[in-house]
């Protein structure tokens, strides 16, 4: 499609749809006081049924027509005997061959005419009489097609492959082939044991000739650094993060992207299917909130008719809320903002939150192991589900397996131990780390390594954080009011969750707002506070997990935003590369390492 | 607890949890060049978990203390038999009777002792030897428990059933008891089969003497009006919206209010289910966008650094962007922002989407039927799997069945048909309707009852919306560009759903800007166009669907209000009562009709 203009759609010839009142036509008899009769209703429904079928027909060739570019290019003077068989639109009728799809074509196929609608991936002209193609459906999910003229001119012609040859890749185009056995495994496709003997070509949507960032790149070292291009001139054969999200439609259909998202799909599913099956219920946290209670500090604001509103840093309040309402045990999946202008490879400014609360019942450990059971349970079963997404993503970004405990081996210990452990095996600048003092950033990642190296795993749990680290909702040690009745979870030696026992009791609530320098009666506490007055609250705790650095981690990415649908950066809110002619502020690069 | 001061806690006698550094002990002889020894870390493996089950239970005798309120009240100056029975704090060891669920409760517990967690939703005394009480779990499950003085003085004596009977109801607390055959059905409760003759009894978290909504006022009839009185000053009877919202924690408790929150979890995980096992991905939208790019109106703003930013109205764009990256049938869950100031029961600021989008093969009607099979399997289920929430809500929210066309007969009108049935079978004041010209509400709720009397269902499908009533990015109909290939749901004759194919064509994408008055290079807009110019981007379609609104409707609840969590309004953004002190503004009442 390359060659071709862009089309503009010409009016069908078709009937138009809306053109066809039969069923008001049916009904015009029958308007008694008890509706239409029986007859009346047969004839209305049999009427609209058949102005229905015009109508899809209709719409049918309509919508073949939007689809329309070009039309039929490359035929030469000549008659083209295979000009039918291909083009710039859908082909004049729906095809009647049945359709496959990439991921279940095997054996049985072998010998039938089929169709695929899919990605035109690469094209490569062998001579004038034949074109090899592939076609991705997604993610690594492609296969060889040929293209080869028939000495009679048709079903393919020689300008019908010169025309498939002139194609630009990313095309999204229909084919109707033969299904073969390939001769010997086509290397370069994941569909290597079968070959597409294509008699029909159709590109529905085309590519432009230039590819802001190519599959080959996309599918590279995925470099922070700018794009690296090898001599000669040609495309670049790495890509920043940059180019990755000024141009995410490439970059989304990369075999790598796709797998990260399918990752990321399937946590998400597996965090819900399992505290569904524990009985949790899920709710919707709001994210407009009225005051920015939790702290105040890296909250971001907006305008709300002219009063001044926030966006939730987190659902904790509203998790409470719920148990306090009677739901015992709750998760919630959604948004949450944090207005930290922090640039750096695991931060953002919007990111998706898998939190659950429950009651505690004798202990608060309740709420630590079940967090800790549903997250043993994502990782063993993305392990199962998704083998061959992890190989893929590994293959561009290097990672040891994800190592995990044996059952009933989990590693936990209060962060007074984790500290003596930094202290006694960490290197030499944490020999005074101290046990009422929260770790820093490169503290945690050393005692990551330390706990791999002794216990075999990179999913731990720190308990017991001193009073200071933690929130002034959180329950304190009731023996110890150093300390806290609050955890984070670790993977790889960095934070992907923090929780702990709430204060259910508010006076006890009221004492610790007090002891953390808060004024219980200040806007936003006071309605908090408040709330556990309505009624009797059973004690409660639970947890926040980040969803993205879960994926980050787990597949060890370099950056965040490449575990993120969308990722918003401080530096960026932008989706797509600068617009021409508008106000593009100077902005900093997006990842910083 | 009523007469009890709210506790401070002690600090408990039991060893601290974080003082036993067990494991960095056992590894302290082992740090050679390859990690400790065996025998080490054996060592170390066996101090952790006796540490480990000291510190557990250190911490449980910490959480009891951190529930105490105020110790055992009502003990009289004579010995008390039964003081280790009952009291304002959780009991000094684990029960270790069974715990019960009353949904589960059968004959096989009949003759056992049990324990059991709960609400008490009621009590009154008989005499001074006895106590009658209700227990409730969540929404309706609430059985009757007796607390009777033994004649021996324990295991109850009188004033342990004093003290019961001076507990207020809505506070958390767990009881012990035989489970009994109720010698006639207890009316008042659901499980009204059995009984709990009760041997102990504590309040672990402790409910105001005066409630802000008691819940038989919050399960009577939603006003909209003031809280309605009985005469002679007793509590309200009947309770107004903003009573809801200022109370919401009882007002969540309530038996009504919790089956609205199961009919919506449910019909979230159906949307998705559903969704998931025709091949359809899930992804996250963001919520922070650079520009107000769709129309502009209605959109909130918020400070991003000193930058403008906007909340997503929609995940339009973002839905079409993962079809242009690759992923052929998505949907995505979360929350959509409107600037509107319409204080309606039915609109909000903040709602939840229920969006998808999927790559069209030969006809718009794949993603319209998509989204009609998935509703209606939705509806279907809903009536399978909450019929008793359904009978719950109905008894305060009057409500016709939600009718359902039977499979085969799904209602299917053009809007023209629409139209033309409004002129010819609607009030006098539509005769004049015109089918280039949007269907306001009341027009729309008048069609509605049309259909419901000429096809017997409350839920059905207009199609071929006309070009002045579809945003600029919906597909025309090429036989007819004064209409599109565009649809709205509609349940019980109001919208619930607008959806259609999309201009996947960057050309014809900006004619029909233009053809808008929109300018395609305007910030945001061009963006957008020049994404489908990435690479082909294949046809698509699809719709999106108001959760709060489906609720709504298929309940018939009269106001929006009532079926999200945290509802958002002009009015109001805040949850629970106004505070003290602080600058409350004069707000109008959220509701109006």
């Amino acid at each position: 499609m390359s060659e071709a203009q862009p089309a503009e759609t010409k009016p069908a010839e078709a009937p138009a749809a809306a053109a066809a009142p039969a069923v008001a036509e049916g009904a015009e008899g029958a308007e008694g006081a008890e509706g239409p009769s029986k007859k009346a209703l047969k004839k209305a429904a049999a009427a609209a049924k058949k102005a229905e079928q015009k109508a899809a027909k209709a719409a049918e060739v309509a919508l073949r027509q939007a689809q329309s570019a070009a039309g039929a290019a490359g035929g030469s003077g000549g008659e083209d005997l295979a000009k039918d068989n291909y083009g710039g639109s859908a082909p004049a009728g729906r095809l009647t061959s049945p359709e496959i799809s990439l991921a279940t074509l095997g054996e049985a196929d072998v010998g039938k005419t089929v169709h695929l609608f899919a990605f035109l991936q690469n094209s490569r002209m062998q001579g004038a009489k034949m074109c090899f193609v592939e076609l991705r459906e997604r993610g690594t999910w492609a296969v060889q097609g040929i293209v080869a003229a028939s000495a009679e001119g048709a079903p393919v012609s020689r300008p019908m492959v010169k025309w498939v040859g002139s194609l630009s890749v990313e095309a999204w185009v229909l084919v109707e082939a033969e299904v073969k056995r390939a001769p010997e495994p086509v290397k370069s496709v994941r569909v290597s044991g079968f070959e597409l003997h294509i008699s029909r070509f159709f590109c529905l949507s085309p590519a432009p000739q230039m590819l802001g960032l190519t599959q080959t790149a996309a599918n590279n070292h995925f470099s922070n650094e700018e794009d690296a291009a090898p001599e000669g001139g040609a495309a670049a054969v790495t890509a920043s993060l940059n180019t990755h999200l000024d141009y995410f439609v490439l970059s989304k259909r990369s075999a790598v992207r796709s797998a990260i998202a399918d990752v990321r799909e399937t946590t998400k599913h597996l965090f819900r299917s399992y505290l569904r099956d524990k009985g949790f219920h899920e709710f919707e946290s709001p994210c407009i909130i009225e005051a920015a209670s939790e702290g105040g500090a890296n909250v971001f604001s907006a305008d709300y008719f002219g009063k001044k509103v926030y966006l939730a840093q987190s659902p904790q309040f509203y998790k409470q809320y719920e148990i306090a309402g009677g739901r015992q045990r709750v998760f919630c999946v959604g948004p949450v903002f944090r207005a930290e202008n922090s640039n750096t490879p695991r931060h953002m400014t919007e990111f998706t939150g898998l939190d659950m609360e429950m009651v505690i019942k004798w202990h608060y450990h309740e709420a630590r192991d079940m967090l800790e059971e549903v997250l043993l349970h994502i990782f063993r079963e993305l392990k199962k589900q998704c083998p061959e997404q992890i190989e893929t993503v590994r293959a561009v970004f290097p990672a040891d397996d994800f190592a995990l405990p044996e059952p009933g081996k989990e590693v936990r210990l209060t962060f007074a131990e984790g500290q003596k452990l930094l202290r006694e095996e960490g290197p030499e600048e944490f020999r005074n780390v101290r046990d009422d003092e929260d770790m820093s950033t490169p503290q945690e990642k050393a005692l990551g390594e330390i706990i791999r190296r002794k216990f075999g795993t990179d999913f731990y749990v720190l308990d017991k954080f001193p009073e200071s680290a933690r929130p002034f909702y959180t329950m304190e040690d009731p023996a110890d009011d150093s300390v806290t009745n609050a955890y984070d979870f670790f993977m790889r030696g960095q934070e992907i969750m923090s929780g702990g026992q709430r204060i259910h009791d508010p006076e006890l609530l009221e004492k610790r707002m007090r002891r953390k320098g808060l004024d219980p009666k200040s806007k936003g506490l006071q309605g908090y506070v408040n709330t556990f007055r309505q009624a009797g609250v059973p004690p409660h705790g639970g947890g926040g997990i980040g969803l993205d650095r879960v994926v980050q981690f787990f597949l060890n990415l370099n950056n965040v935003q490449y575990s993120a649908f969308y990722p918003r950066t401080p530096a960026r809110v932008r989706d797509g590369p600068p617009e021409e002619g508008t106000e593009e502020t100077a902005e900093a690069p997006a990842a910083s390492s």
